[in-house]
Parts: C-alpha cells; structure tokens; sequence
C-alpha cells in the first residue's frame, strides 16, 4: 500500500499544547534565534566580507544555523504573511545570490576562510550545510512562491554533483555528516527532477563501502561508514548523523521501493527504541562522540541525549510511518516531541538546552571531582546561544511544522498519527480534531469527506480507551496499533477515549542504573522531581508502590503536574538494619520532564527509588 | 583508667576460623611472598650490589616490603622455631650491618640509586621505609632476643634524629608517607629510651604546621599536613598514610595523656566509620591518590578500599580501644578483618588483591569505554605479584600476630574485644576462649587467675545475646557496649551466646550509589554475590525483603554460605509498566564477601537490589 504524507500546509493547530507552544515559537523563539545570531555574526558571515584580525570569524556550520532559521521562518510565513520578516530573509538570499561562486559552490565559510580547502575536508560540515540550505531554499519557496533562493540552490547541487559524481574531485566520497541525502529527496519531491533523487541515492550507496575515499574524524562507526548502509542492522556513531542518515534512507526506500534499505530502517528502528533509547526519546549515551553506545547503555546523568538527536529521531518515526502504518513509529514520534525535544527549549521560549540528561547530581558532580572520576556532566542552566547551537533553529522549524505529523493517508483511508487538536484538509476532507490531548484522554474527529475509512493510533501508554463513532458505542478492527473506524458516510464523527493516569515504569534489567527504580509517566509525559518542589534533595526521596498520585493541571507548566506519597529516610547512620529503617511519609512533587530547569538550576531525577 | 595491651606473645589461637588462616599464613604465604620477592630482586637489593644496566633495579619502597616480610616471620618465629628461616633473617640482618652507612643511614634504594638524594624528596618513602625496618628489627629481637638487627636500626633512629632534630640539614621536615612515628612509639615501649618518644612527637608536632618546610606530592590534604594534626577532624588524603599517622596520634595520646591529641583521633574516627568506610571496613574512595575523599562518596565498582588501609584503619582501632574502651573501636577491628582484609588474600593464601571493590560489573566497564567516561576499574583477578607489594606481605605480619587484638587488661578488668578462639596468659590468669565464631555465636570462656572483672564485647551487628555464668544465667552491666561480669572467683566459666543470623542492612540514602539497595550480612560477614553461583548476571537479580534465607557451612570457603529468596525480572522490553513486572522465582546465593574472586573472574555485588 502506498502511503501519503500530509504536509504541515493542510493543517492548522488549533488550540491545545502545541498550539500554544507554535504560537511562543512565532512569536517569541523565531526573534530571539534570530537576535542571538545577529550578535554572534552568523548573518553577517553571508556578506562574506570577514577578513582575518576582523570579530566573528565565520565558522564551517554557520550556514546551517542561518538556513534552519529561514526554514522556520519560512513555515511561520507560510502560515501567516510578515513583510519585514520576508524582507530581512529576501536580504540574506541577495547576499546568497551575490556571493555565490561561478560554479555555483556556496558555503560562507570556505568561501573566506578556506577558499583552497571545498571539499577537501570530510568532517568540515560542507555537505550538511548544502542539505540545510536546501531545505530552507525549498520551504522559503513554498511559503512566498519565490523561487530565487531554490534556483540557487539548485545550482549548487549541480556543482555537488558535477564534484562527487562526474569529475569525482572531492577528497572523499560521503559527508562526514549526513543531511545532505534527506534535502535532496525533498528537492526531488518537490522538483521531480530524478537527478536529485539519483544524488541522494548516490550518497546512501556510497556510504560504508570499500572503494569509496573516506577519512574519519573518530573511526567508520561514528560516521555510519562501518559498511553498506543496508547491512547495518545497529544504530551507531554520532546521533544526529545517524539518524539523518536512516531518515533519507527510510525516505528512498518509500520512493524506490528498495526492500532491502526497508529492512535495514526497521532493524535500526527496531535497535533504537528498543534498546538504545532513554525513556525520554532522547538518544546519545555520551557526550564523548555524542553518539549511540552500546544496547542497554543508558547512563542518566552522563546523558548526552542531544536535542537534536531527539529532532533526528523523530524525522526518522516520521518517515518510518510513512513505510508501515505501524503505532510504534508514531509513538516515537509523540515520546520525543512531548519528552526530549521540548525539553530542549525553555517554557518561555527564550533559552536552550543542547544536551537533555535524565539526572542532575550536584553530590555526584563533586562526588566526582573529588574521586577524580573526570568525568564531565552536562550543563544545568538553560542558555540564550551556545557557540554550538544547531538546537535551536532546529526545534523553530520542527514546532512550526508539527502539523506533518499529524496524519497520513492512502487510497481510502486517513491515518490519524497525533493527537495535536487542528483543522485540516486534506484532498477534499475537511478534518477537525478537538480535545484537551495530552491533559486528558478524550478527542473528537470529525470529517467531512471522501475517506472510507480512519485510522487512529492507540498510544503505546495506553492501556484502556473507549470509542464512539456517531456518537454509539464502536468496535473497530485494531492492527499494528491502530484501530480502524469505517468512515464511509460524508459526515462522520468520532469520539475515542484514551485513559490516562499517571503510571510508574520499569525498565529493563539490563539497564544498570535504572534497576530497582521507577519513572512516573502520564499519558506520553515523562516526570521528574526536582529539589526546588521537594522537602529534601530528590536522592532522599522514594516514591510508594503501588503509586498512590493526584495530578491537577498546573498553568506554569501547561500540563498536569502530580504528587505521589513518598518517603523520606530519616536514618542517620552510615549503615543499618533493613529492619529499623526510619521512614517519614512525604509528598513527592513531580513536574514534567520538559520543563526541568525552568526555575533554575536544582538537582534533578526522572528515575526514582521505590520505598521498599 | 589506663589500659594495657595484651600482645600476641601471649596468645595461642587455637581451632577456629582465625587459627586455620594463621596456618596457611604460617605453611604457605610466607613462603609465597618470599619467593615473589626473591624473583623480584627485593632480598637481593640488600646486597646494595646494583648498577646501571643490571635488572632490578632496587625501588624506593621494596625495604618497607622486606621488612614487613621480616616482621611476618619474626610473629611466626616467636611461636614455632624455624632454623632455616632465622638463618635466611640473619643473612639479611648481616648485608644491612655490611651495608650501614658510616652515619648509621640504611635504605637500599638511596644507598645505590640516588647517595646524593638522602632525606630530600619528601615522598621518597625514606622514612616510612625506616618505620617498618624499626618494626622489624623489634619483632626479630623480641622473637629470637637476637639484638644485632635491633641495634643497627637504633643507629639509623639516631642518624635520622640528628638529620631531623638536631641539624635540621633534611630538606624537608615531615615524611609524606607516615610510618615511623609509629615505629618509634614501638621502640620507645621497647627500649623505654625517651628520646624515640620525642622523635614521634617531634614529626607528629611539626606535621601542618606553617614552619615546616615540606613538598607536596599532590596537595597538603594528600599528606595529612593541611594543618596541625590536634586540629584535624576528618579523614583525609591517602588512607595508609593517614591511618598510620591516626595510630601513632592514639599511640601518643594514650602515652602522653594528651588530651587533645586524643579528642582529634576520636573525631577522626567517628569521621571515618560514620561517613567515609565501606560496609566491609574498606576505605578509600577512589585510586586518584588512594584516598579518602568527601563525606558519602563510597562508589562501589571505582572503590580503591586498598587491602593496606583496611589493615591500617585496624591499627587505628586497636589503639583507640586502648584509649577507651568502647565496642566501635573493637568493632572495626571485627569488620574491617573479616571483611576488606581477608579479601585481600587469596582462600588459598597464594595471592593476592590490592584493591578490594565492592561490585564488579564487566557490563559497567564495557559501557564505560563506549561512553568514553575514561574511568579506571580495579582489577578482577587475585595476583601471586605485584610491583606496589606493600599488601602480601602487611596481611601477613597481621595475621600473624592477631593475638593482639584479643585481649586488652586494666588493674581489674579483663577485657575481651574478639573472639577468636585461643589459649592466654595475661599476668597470672589462665585464659580458654573457645566456640565456632564467627559460624556460630557460642562462645565459652574460662578463667584462672586474678581479674575482678571480665567485659566482653556485645558487638554492633548483634540485637539480643544470652550470658550465662558458672551455669546460671547472669545479667551483667552494660556499658559502651561492653557487657561487665564480677569474676571474682578463682575460676570463673562464662558462656555468651550472640545470636547470629542473616539480616539485610541499608546505607545513610546520601550514599547515592546504595539507595534502594542492601547488603547481607551474618554476624561479622559481610556476604557478596557472584555469577558463578547465580543463573543469572548478579545484576538481573533481586533480593526478596523481609529477608528469607538459610545459611551452611560450606568447607570451601571455611565458613557459612547463604542462600535467599529473590526474582529474576524477566521482561524483554526496554521500559513497561510497574504492574507488568514478570518476575521468576530464583534462589540467591551469596558467599562470603572475603572470598570473592576465588575462582576466576566473576561479576560480584555486595549491595544488591531489592524485589519490590
């Protein structure tokens, strides 16, 4: 069955989480990016006017975070017209244009930098770059139907390919860092010319194989070039890498139809949530290659769990579920974005986090110093621009392009993915989806079209759900996670129930540090404590089992926060008897995951100790 | 009150778990260091007969290491005459006269390595080295009344007292690694020459203080010398170092009556068994500088707890109980020997661990070189050599004289602190201690003689007790945790019985790396878990609370085995909910934590989690 994707384009957020949290990216995140950018020199570089002993000295992934923040601009514009704002990114396009090279080769810091140096460089992010402007070119395309930017662009790719494909003078074959594969799809989807498509796939097949020139930063695994791409059955390397990597390559198995590139996705899918995953979504077990370890290695404070990385899995769920209808794709989707995405930008909108860990320690941090463990912990305290800050343009353009992930179709039916309320066409349908999701449970679809039958996703957390379909009591067939509803009268209306109430989880054994403890999860949410709520340094605290929580929307966090009995150990000895074992019933406060150090810096755990 | 030792040379361990390693020590580890050291070039070095390009080249330490290899054999000369072993002594004895400088100076390694380098590098071990020659020469003479050895380290004490005292020509004021203040104190109760006293108090006065000229290795901590030691407070830097000097503080408070030494070597040790020591007496929390580090900080798997210091924190105890008798010094003598001493020493008595961590999990150090954490791991195999052998051989003078620790005696009172079974005779009393301990708690002790009074250690993992005297039962005065009996017939049976069973103790939940979690332990036994017993990696299992466990003796380890309850979790999933834990039934075997590593490498816990 061939699947359809609905774009972002058809649909409009109405009311609800991430409604609310598109409006703050609009309003608020877009500026603020964009300010930090301006201060540091990142558009500014595009005049390609730096010359040495001058500040802000350009650097080889700049052109990415200037392309990301136009792509997010652009799908706000799409939405919304802004003159000023279309005017200022019209500006950097006429830069774009002007410094462009005769050949069409475009990247501003090797322009001024290292002229001599194109493509010399493996890890130096040309590639990367290519892909993001790309993608910006095509969204700015779409938003204002200017096509200068996409006319440039392509241009450029014709240089890419003349370099690496025909002439073959590049000093390696394959980016060091992958994105460049899943842009050109995008521009073949949208073009339909077949050489994008060809390029994309010429990169994909390269990848991993003996003939092709590479060099490496780290070793082959860090760049998922150990060996062909549809041998790998692991998620390897660096995250980001990898999984914008298994993005363009479930994206080229769709459009291909290639059954063995299929199968690869879905075992490194499959190795991911399954075993290389925090409970979060986020994914990077270390900062040291922020990369994928081993299975089950999931340290919590050592953490990388990239924002990006979240981001970079969740295209890969997208595209996933765009392979096989299949809740477990569009499950992940809804664990990163709820979890270790969002955690990634502050509530206000303003500051960032590049590296989302599942537990802070002040003790452990000075536990660690003092035993000279040298280790390095990631940072407590939210910022306003970090010198690496591919996070967030990266979240602005995902959050104002939520509505993608919302539903799909096919010859006769509409997948229903999310359960982010919206209005939506799509072909002749006029969709809207209402509720309160994921505060509570209960959501109204309704249609007014031409699909036979829909599909909606039963969220992997829920246990229980009830569904009524022109308001009586409904059976639906359930397959791979989804139940299906016949639709076939014009107007249809839909009512399903998902219960939610908080839960406690384990996880498996063969995660050391997690063993013997809980997380607490409501709905998709994750929860954490946090010393600034709790009587006692959170590493005091156990909570009871079974969980005994209420949970009350709470307006400083846009969620339901919950408080569960607890203890606190009073015991003062340095050992004692399990049996004497002093225990002070306590409330636990638990806020969710996403919003940690957002009042702040305060230690910090989602997995708990159980009061045994 | 004062107290008096009660020294080994009047005890005979008889029976018992104590005296079968006192056998072993005797018939198999002597020899065992012996021929280590004699491969090693260590005996050899006494010959100071090496040069440049020759192999051995002599080391700054291995003088200390024949030393206590010395002083192990004199312990077990004083008991067995051994023609072979005093004349292989006397041959050493003769190359240290034949090598003695003019000035009385003797270390093998300054001698031929660096003559020009005498007493200038602080952290050179000169004088640690000269401690355990002192202790040496003591235990020859006092084991053979030979009084060469003896009088050829007066001659050193005397050289070294005019380098230090008299001429102050040494370049630095106070040894970086304590040793001979204790030493000195031994020769002073020797000889009763006032000036090795003033020596000790000298190097203990000027340690810390602005006016000494001292190098640090690391930093002042490291050496104890951040301040004047009667200020000091808490356990700090190296943990031998430190623990020797706290000896020979206890030596000298109880010998000078010095107040305030003694109140800083009571908080020093609160300090240490409240906050900083292992369940099983191990101290040091990390190898970086094999030290003590922050109140709490007990990691499990990176623990140094070097077999040396438990030794040393030993030392410490016994001499705090000679201070005030009070069962947490006793206490500690109990835990630390029959938990992170013996697991030093092979059941064998072949070879040897430096280093006694509380967990070893293979999964934890391959995660740790995928994350790229750049921690360092004890080693998991026992070793018949290594280059820092201060441990064979320091376990071996110890087992040798655990006569020692048994009895301690003021003008009416006999005290008695452990209970190995033995035979004593302290002043003109005929002493019979016997029972199975620590395998069972019935002990049996009988007196001929002159003491009024008889006060047996209750020890701390001990909640009820039975006394019984002449047959009748008795309830005597409790204090300090002592139990005091009139003895004032001529002969006097007394028969205790501490109840032993299996109990799970916690740990103080700021010892993060403890919390949800418990140890086993059976009377003074500290008991561990290890793979080769378990079905399953010890790290799947759990412990079933409240406690369900039944204990045997067990041949191969020389003591009780125990085997509880507990669940394998069984779930595949990488998280799932709480209520849908699987859980198998399975029966846990623990064994003695001392005997860890006996039979290959193996993954081992001590604090295991628990089944909620």
């Amino acid at each position: 069955m061939e699947y359809k994707k609905n774009p972002f384009e058809n649909v409009d957020l109405q009311g609800g989480f991430f409604a609310q949290r598109q409006k703050i990216n609009k309003d608020i995140t877009l500026y603020a990016v964009k300010s930090r950018f301006e201060e540091t020199g990142r558009f500014d570089a595009f005049k390609c006017a730096w010359e040495e002993g001058m500040p802000h000295k350009p650097h080889i992934f700049w052109d990415s975070d200037i392309a990301k923040w136009i792509e997010s601009a652009a799908y706000i514009l799409h939405k919304e017209k802004n003159a000023q704002l279309e005017s200022y990114i019209d500006d950097i396009v006429d830069l774009i244009e002007k410094n462009q090279q005769q050949d069409g080769y475009f990247n501003t810091y090797f322009i001024v930098v290292e002229p001599d140096n194109r493509f010399s460089i493996r890890d130096a992010h040309e590639l990367y770059c290519a892909g993001h402007l790309i993608e910006a070119a095509i969204a700015y395309y779409k938003a204002t139907g200017k096509k200068k930017f996409l006319n440039l662009m392509c241009k450029y790719v014709d240089c890419i390919e003349r370099v690496f494909v025909l002439e073959k003078t590049a000093e390696f074959t394959t980016p060091g860092h992958e994105e460049i594969e899943l842009a050109l799809v995008k521009l073949y989807e949208l073009t339909r010319e077949e050489k994008y498509l060809r390029l994309s796939l010429y990169f994909i097949n390269a990848r991993g194989r003996k003939e092709s020139v590479e060099t490496f930063f780290l070793e082959p695994l860090y760049s998922q070039s150990h060996e062909p791409v549809r041998r790998q059955k692991e998620a390897v390397g660096h995250c980001v890498r990898a999984c914008y990597l298994y993005t363009a390559m479930a994206d080229l198995a769709r459009i291909t139809g290639d059954k063995e590139l299929k199968s690869a996705c879905e075992a490194i899918f499959d190795n991911i949530i399954n075993r290389r995953m925090y409970i979060t979504g986020g994914i990077g077990s270390t900062h040291n290659g922020e990369r994928f370890t081993r299975d089950w290695d999931l340290p919590n404070s050592l953490a990388y769990a990239e924002t990006c990385a979240a981001i970079s899995l969740c295209f890969f769920a997208l595209r996933m579920t765009l392979l096989e209808v299949n809740s477990k794709y569009a499950d992940i989707v809804e664990r990163t974005l709820f979890n270790s995405i969002i955690s990634g930008i502050s509530l206000d909108g303003e500051s960032f986090f590049y590296e989302n860990p599942l537990e802070i320690s002040s003790v452990e941090r000075e536990n660690s110093k003092a035993g000279g463990y040298k280790q390095r912990f990631p940072i407590t305290g939210r910022v306003k621009v970090f010198e690496c800050s591919c996070c967030p343009p990266n979240i602005t353009r995902l959050i104002a392009s939520l509505g993608d992930y919302i539903y799909s179709y096919s010859e006769d039916t509409l997948f229903v993915h999310q359960y982010f309320s919206n209005k939506a066409k799509i072909l002749d349908t006029e969709i809207t989806l209402s509720g309160d999701y994921p505060n509570n449970g209960s959501l109204s679809l309704e249609l007014r079209g031409a699909f036979k039958r829909v599909a909606m996703r039963i969220p992997s957390w829920c246990n229980e759900y009830s569904l009524f379909v022109g308001g009586k009591e409904y059976e639906g067939e359930e397959s791979k996670g989804y139940v299906y509803i016949n639709a076939d009268k014009p107007c249809c209306k839909i009512e399903i129930n998902f219960e939610i109430k908080p839960v406690l989880l384990m996880s498996n054994p063969f995660v050391l540090n997690n063993r013997g403890k809980v997380a607490l999860m409501r709905g998709p949410i994750v929860y954490c404590l946090e010393d600034i709520d709790n009587e006692s340094s959170v590493f005091n605290l156990a909570v009871s089992v079974p969980l005994k929580a209420s949970c009350a929307y709470d307006n400083a966090f846009g969620a339901f926060c919950c408080e569960a009995d607890g203890v606190l150990i009073e015991n003062k000895a340095l050992y004692f008897r399990s049996e004497n074992v002093k225990k002070k019933p306590v409330k636990l406060k638990f806020i969710p995951y996403f919003s940690f150090a957002n009042r702040g810096e305060s230690d910090m755990r989602v997995w708990c100790d159980i009061d045994v």
